[in-house]
């Protein structure tokens, strides 16, 4: 009997700033609604996975691809990982520049290579043997990240000083079961606004596993480093479920032609998905 | 009360050819030795860790620091990680080069910046502000790893057709917990031969818990991919174990003026500390 698809998608957990709020809901809507099509018509779960973050990239209210954060030097650098819980394969990049879509990248290093991680310029020496679209900076930087990264320049703010405030952009993340129940997952970002040049964040880590971070993760993190975060899982038989600690998290989970979304502690929209 | 002190570290779980054996456990021991000084003068966890896999990454029998493998272009890039159980604070360095004790540089990114992994070019830029000690590829590379590499070119021999048969060399790591009652973490490696630039390992990667670790991780590694590896825990009450599912590992505990070291499977010497 065939299991039904389901994909949960999130923004990244952070103040999401009212004028990010509105373009932030619709973002997730669409990821999630792309990558249930995707499940519909019997797709895989990591071709759903990889769909919905390419869209939450493409999209400059994320901070992922287009839209990304500026490092210290004004840059842009890159983190992704993409994993097929089929056969437990992993393709993740850190700290790369000029490609439009990390989450594509990371998918062709877990399938063109024998290793899960690419870094740095040795990673883009690659994507660029592979064809893999390539961008100027220019256009992965948006007016907000700019008036951002130069708003850390003027007040000297440190990352520091930013740790848990909740006002540091995060990450992007997609999960999906397909109709033959595999599960896969997938995040991208830029990182946090002013990291210093070559820093790595826990978006491309494989950590715990999903049963262990759906029961602790949010508490263990709190009660340990006074952290705050957000998370979204996926069980094998399809239960989902989107929490968060911070003060905003927009999501949306699509299933049963249900789309299911939120922003606000407690929030939960429901709207028919018409494919 | 004080806790009893104990370290234990090991040299790679990988099927280590006989002219390599003693000089592993020599190695090993002296690592643990050292490490256990430390721990017995009053020193912390931390502190025991960070000096044994320093020793491990001086010790050209290992594939760390100076007798590091090389990757497909010929060159040394390095991984690294310590964990200060205390606060779980971390710090990690992956893909870098020109740095002889990468571990130390992991601490240095852990208690001198807001991060916890640097990676490639952005993290040799920091090492040079932080005045981390600096030496010539050359100095790290030895005979044998430009051997190891030459035949990897002659045969073109993908790293692929290698990946768990056990013939590529392995992570270093130590383990400790001081009288205080704290845990730490530290390993070090040069990864694969002739592994792609800017591959990072699993070795600078947070993975799961130690409890979990010891309990699951060879049984679900062989599981489910059949992967062979190697392991060192230690419990909060100072138990420890090391554990491999390859054909060789050296590895050696130091505890009450004992030190115990193995490296064919079952074998386990004793003798005696003098400090």
């Amino acid at each position: 009997m065939d299991i039904k698809p389901v994909i949960v998608v999130h923004g990244g957990a952070w103040a999401i700033p009212d004028d990010l709020a509105e373009s932030s809901k619709t973002g997730v809507k669409n990821a999630a609604t792309h990558g249930f099509s995707i499940l519909s018509d019997g797709g895989s779960s990591l071709e759903a996975v990889e769909a919905a973050v390419r869209i939450l990239e493409d999209d400059t209210a994320f901070d992922a691809g287009h839209g990304a954060v500026l490092n210290a030097d004004g840059d842009v650098e890159l983190d992704a990982i993409i994993m097929d819980g089929k056969n437990l394969a992993v393709g993740a990049v850190s700290c790369i520049k000029n490609i439009a879509h990390p989450v594509t990248f990371a998918r062709t290093i877990m399938e063109q290579t024998p290793h899960v991680m690419l870094t740095g310029s040795g990673a883009n020496t690659f994507a660029e043997e592979m064809k893999i679209e390539k961008v100027p900076t220019e256009e992965l930087v948006t007016l907000n990240a700019v008036k951002e990264w130069e708003q850390y320049q003027k007040y000297k703010q440190s990352v520091t000083s930013l740790f848990n405030t909740e006002r540091t952009h995060d990450t992007v993340g997609a999960v999906a079961i397909d109709s033959k129940g595999n599960v896969s997952c997938a995040t991208s970002t830029g990182g946090i606004t002013n990291k210093m040049v070559g820093r790595v964040g826990d978006s491309p880590i494989i950590g715990e596993t999903p049963k262990s971070a759906a029961d602790h993760a949010l508490e263990y993190m709190k009660e340990r480093v006074h952290g705050r975060g957000g998370l979204i899982v996926i069980s094998k038989s399809g239960e989902w479920a989107a929490r968060f600690s911070t003060k905003r998290m927009a999501w949306a989970s699509a299933e049963n032609n249900i789309l299911t979304y939120g922003l606000n502690p407690g929030e939960k929209f429901q709207e028919k998905i018409c494919l």
